[in-house]
């Protein structure tokens, strides 16, 4: 830290990323990647823009923003798109949320959502969630103050209803609610339709995981036009050229190829269940999950331990150290061939405790 | 503005961007972009990433870092990779400025800067320039506040000295000097081996004008690495994998042809002085520019005039409502082609009056 560092970040905790190997020869199943290449089109547009780079990016991505509306069913100025979806939970932060607009969100969930509420002094609180890991939908029904749910949830997986989470919008008319589905695609219910009904609701999503465009960075948000408004008047004063040219040429192609993309999402669901049976038959205790990615338990090696050894034989998977999940892992769904070694893998460790 | 907009950003006016024509037919002297595509590695690099965008980039631009490091001629913690450099100042606005640590700029520069003290809250002051545009340097001196100064200033293209900026640095040892060098490389000496003596200078760069690269957003931080800690701490609480993959395998090439961009920084400093002297010769008047841009007015025309009257004949400039340059239009330079066109419209548009 240096001595000049604003008073208000000396106590700043940053996200850690989960670990990028820059050797590639992991089997890497450690940061909710796709294991699939984007479709076809999206490499063909990317090629067509890099000649064109000298040219700045369409701040508004009009382009990009009518079809993604015209997928999404809303209107053009219901959208807002953004440089990763961090960057619209970001922007919802800032905008919506102040030292007298706390926010409340599960103690398990993303990790930065604590870190944007430190980041922009907002005072926040953390609901435990219930013993099985799920939400308990009361706790967050009429308290009057901003929430945030990623739906379904991370680390966890597991998903709320439809039904759940508009009572949680509806009860709470005064306060904005961001539910964000960064993993929606792979079988939980988007709260996109509610939008044009309650004027408190901001839906994030991204193009990292169902749309194979991790590396692209695309986010988005998705709300009544008076709350996008409000974020596009954070985003002209932060970075209005938020979604290069690149970017937003690949964004568009990959709304284009919808169908490649859900199928790739089928298919990840097939490989999770299959994931999900193998761990069940090993002893492992393996929530349900709607996500690209299971949470898993066993009382024979302790999560740390099943980490360390499966890096050691080329497998990486998310550990977080924090108490109350420190037994289990984070485990991305791949293809079925790498679910294969892993499970192999972990039959192999088991074996030796 | 919704009903659930945080009160802070109330009276926020965001930074207007210049004018993006979807259409592509007019002569583009509005933005400054440089009219040259990038090098022929920048767009292999760019095509090569677009197969593998599942993946997450690397949030630390390992190589980018490292090559840049070495052209630049600093260590690698002293370097920070942005979304664009608007994300690098508002990054050092974030992380240096607070209530107690106001920002003084001129009154004529980067219409962004006040955007960005507003979005922070961050009281601020701007210094006028002198009747002709120059910045008195003895106004930042030992002024103990923090400062901005484009370097050469925009719009009016006029650069600092490096014995100027020395002197300011120098003289405000307790608070953080920025130099915005984002047009550097058409002229004016950049700063950058300064902070090896100075531990409260940051230089902000970017890839966007004088690398061709506005489009894919690329900017970045240089300074001592107590202060890119700081502003790496801002980062990973905010947007740990700003840049995507296939801006920083473009960065990285950029860095490398380095001949190549700064060939095309000759060139276009041919094409501003023949502009500058067809526009004297017109009666213009034409402060000295180290920028890719040239800040003009004419005594028989004012400048909203003309930017009208060009852009009718399919010529963009940059025209600004602000009182004290209303009469002045900024000029990109091109092709000396474009240029030819520009003058010859200019002529057209002069003879009618």
């Amino acid at each position: 830290m240096s001595r000049f560092l604003s008073r208000k970040y000396e106590s700043l905790v940053a996200y850690t990323p989960g670990e990028q190997p820059k050797e590639m020869k992991y089997v890497k199943l450690n940061t909710n990647e796709s294991p699939f290449p984007p479709s076809p089109s999206v490499i063909t547009a990317v090629t067509n823009e890099a000649s064109r780079l000298q040219l700045y990016s369409d701040p508004e991505c009009t382009d990009l923003v009518s079809a993604s509306a015209a997928l999404f069913g809303v209107k053009t100025d219901e959208i807002l798109m953004t440089n990763g979806s961090d960057e619209i939970l970001n922007f919802a932060f800032m905008a919506f949320c102040d030292s007298e607009h706390p926010i409340v969100f599960p103690d398990i969930t993303y990790g930065f959502y604590s870190v944007f509420a430190q980041l922009n002094s907002v005072p926040y609180e953390q609901i435990p969630l219930k013993e099985d890991f799920t939400i308990d939908v009361d706790d967050y029904c009429g308290i009057n103050k901003n929430i945030v749910i990623a739906n379904p949830n991370a680390p966890t997986g597991i998903a709320l209803s439809l039904h759940q989470v508009e009572r949680i919008v509806r009860t709470n008319p005064d306060n904005v609610v961001i539910i964000d589905e960064a993993y929606v695609d792979f079988g939980a219910e988007s709260a996109i339709n509610f939008v044009k009904k309650y004027d408190n609701l901001l839906v994030t999503g991204t193009f990292s995981k169902s749309r194979s465009l991790a590396g692209a960075r695309l986010g988005f948000g998705i709300a009544n036009s008076a709350l996008i408004s409000d974020l596009n008047k954070i985003k002209y004063s932060t970075n209005p050229y938020n979604v290069n040219r690149m970017t937003m040429a690949a964004g568009y192609n990959a709304i284009k190829d919808n169908e490649y993309y859900m199928d790739n999402c089928k298919r990840i669901i097939v490989n999770r269940e299959w994931t999900k049976n193998e761990l069940l038959a090993l002893g492992f205790t393996v929530p349900d999950s709607k996500a690209n990615f299971l949470f898993v338990k066993s009382d024979r090696i302790s999560g740390e331990e099943l980490y360390k050894k499966l890096k050691q034989r080329g497998v990486l998977i998310r550990h977080f150290s924090s108490d109350r999940i420190k037994d289990y892992n984070r485990i991305t769904i791949g293809t079925l061939q790498q679910m294969e070694i892993f499970i192999s893998k972990v039959k192999e460790i088991l074996k030796e405790t």
